[in-house]
């Protein structure tokens, strides 16, 4: 019945860490796209570049609350030589305002509209009034303190992007220029099947074990911009894990647990029947028995159920699979450089993946007791990925570190 | 009236920038606590150690599928001299499991609970079975590819510490060792008040600007732990600024604009009048025109209007404050060091606040045409702080930035 059917005789040849980016490159669709407005797009993926419908600024504005003038008139004014201009006028923001000639000044408020005539301003602690005239004491340059009309963005130009995550800056942005709808990619939906007979929600019996995976790849899901779908939790049994994933209506399917070589891991053999295995069996560790499938035009991710290893997996390839899907192919998670506190100690022809502290330019291996110890991604805040070539870094080594 | 009004003197004295913060910190009330279930308190902040209710994992666990072995009888064994162990059974995951002698093996599969006498698990890599029997190519050391009883988390010991923000990793550990409630600390709520006669909601007319703070303020709040109480627009009018601040129940009350000395900068005076002005004008840039004060108990900021401001001002003080109501004293965001690829000049006696772009420990400053562009925010991923005695940082200077 099955033409790969490993199970309790162990992977046959392990795909190369990087290799499997290609594979789910190649195997992702476009989430699509929807229409949302300003006040919700926050955290989502600008689907095509964004086009400012306004300038911003709208109009020349003043940055400070001072004095609107023209610049050429205060050279020369200094702390015992005061240029004397005669204040024409107030304008406060949101209103209109007059015109400065020669001579002259305008109050103005920060905010507020430049007259015509004017280009620049004086902040008020450099200037004093008496009798109706502005005493200005210190010269300012032409358009200083003067935010100029289009200088933020230009209506008609890109105010953001596309694929880019919408930061609350962002969001800022937009609005300003008008776009109070943005067309975003749609959140791809996510369906979370967690298998282990030995798994509960709660009150574990001998032999049985909380399930904690559920819990971190709901919340990785929504972190990285995805929505989920269902969670479900089965047995060990080809039936009920097939009927799972046949019957999902999600774009991304994650599967935990039984994705190895044991006599129950099942996962491969229902990927494999029901559709196509492309990958099983990396050449990493953690997350060696990770698997990426494809049924019914899904993808499938087989995670293994070692949490640490679902993690990583999650992390590093399924992470990789919704960015793709919102048109982000560079990867968001900063990599930040720093100096190794300790040595690594790693195997060649494998690429390790070590939890690592980032402080401040130094990077600190968590100890770690066990590969499941899901406690050490507490301690951690950064991977530290070092390639299948190499068996290590020693001490005072500068590596790069990819930031959760 | 006033004791303290500037408006359209200036600033008598700023207040150092690292000084504000010791004035929150003195000012800020602790937010309290709730109950939350574990699904839920990813991104909230433990408000007191959690301590593990159950062993994690709660019984020896094997790592892998394969053979439960007594390590000692595999010393030895190698490709072409295996040892032979009598298969006594088999144990799946969720069952329980007899006992193993010297000379025997048991089927084991990832998760399946190791059996009494059995020290260590061999991978079915290693293993090949015959007649009964599995011959055993590779030695295993004790606890080898075995997840010794709470050696991730002891029960009873603190499984998440006080103030720690709960990531997905931690969701998970906190599930696995029993804990389905987890105390946090309950999310500061905020009121922003924007204030500005020629703020709209959209389609502004001549002299209008459409409001983009209240977007960015929104999504901040809500990035650091906040809830956003209420949110509202006010014109540049005493009684209207009194009338929000007043009346608010917010924790936290932020106002925008109107915070400088302008003559319509009525802030300042209301927060003067009706409670304590503590803070007005630092020396810094931008945000020099921020504030703080305390109004019926409650804990004021007044932000610069100027979007660049503000964002500056809200992610040094007023993410500080949120953090500070949820017990984290030492700020979250990550400082890394990268090496500066231009020149930045810095003014001393002034606290300049440079957005950047951290890549892969390079430290490039984003050209700003003017402190309103907060375009900028969009181009830049970090903070570079020129502390005041500093006249900035040559090209090629190793510098600690803070990521957004």
């Amino acid at each position: 019945m099955m033409l790969n059917d490993v199970r309790m005789k162990g992977f046959k040849k392990r795909m190369h860490f990087l290799d499997v980016f290609d594979v789910i490159r190649e195997h992702v669709k476009c989430a699509g796209s929807e229409s949302v407005s300003v006040d919700d797009c926050v955290s989502r993926v600008t689907f095509g570049d964004v086009r400012a419908q306004l300038d911003a600024p709208p109009f020349n504005k003043s940055a400070v609350d001072g004095y609107a003038v023209l610049a050429r008139d205060t050279y020369g004014a200094s702390q015992y030589n005061p240029a004397k201009l005669k204040i024409v006028g107030e304008c406060a923001a949101g209103e209109s305002c007059g015109v400065v000639m020669k001579g002259e000044a305008l109050r103005i408020m920060t905010g507020g509209m430049v007259p015509t005539g004017a280009c620049a301003c004086v902040m008020a602690e450099y200037c004093e009034e008496k009798d109706g005239y502005v005493l200005v004491y210190k010269p300012v340059a032409e358009a200083l303190n003067v935010c100029m009309q289009g200088e933020d963005v230009k209506r008609g130009t890109i105010a953001v992007h596309k694929g880019v995550r919408i930061t609350p800056y962002c969001a800022g942005v937009l609005a300003s220029v008008g776009c109070s709808e943005v067309t975003v990619f749609r959140k791809p939906n996510v369906a979370i099947i967690v298998t282990g007979s030995e798994l509960v929600e709660s009150k574990p019996k001998s032999g049985q074990i909380i399930d904690s995976n559920s819990h971190t790849l709901c919340a990785l899901v929504c972190d990285c911009g995805g929505e989920v779908l269902s969670k479900k939790r089965v047995g060990d049994d080809y039936e009920s894990i097939k009927g799972e994933i046949v019957s999902s209506d999600a774009d991304v399917i994650i599967v935990t647990g039984a994705t190895s070589c044991g006599k129950k891991d099942y996962v491969p053999l229902v990927v494999d029947e029901c559709g196509e295995l492309l990958v099983h069996g990396v050449a990493m560790k953690p997350a060696g028995p990770f698997g990426v499938g494809k049924v019914g035009g899904k993808i499938v991710f087989l995670l293994p159920g070692n949490p640490v290893a679902a993690c990583v997996a999650f992390d590093f390839f399924v992470r990789f699979a919704l960015e793709v899907m919102v048109g982000i192919y560079d990867g968001e998670k900063i990599l930040v450089k720093g100096v190794l506190a300790r040595k690594v100690a790693s195997a060649v022809g494998r690429t390790d993946i070590f939890r690592v502290k980032y402080c401040n330019g130094v990077v600190e291996p968590v100890r770690v007791g066990g590969s499941g110890v899901l406690s050490s991604m507490i301690r951690a805040n950064a991977y530290l990925v070092v390639p299948e070539n190499i068996d290590g870094y020693a001490k005072g080594t500068e590596v790069s570190v990819r930031l959760f």
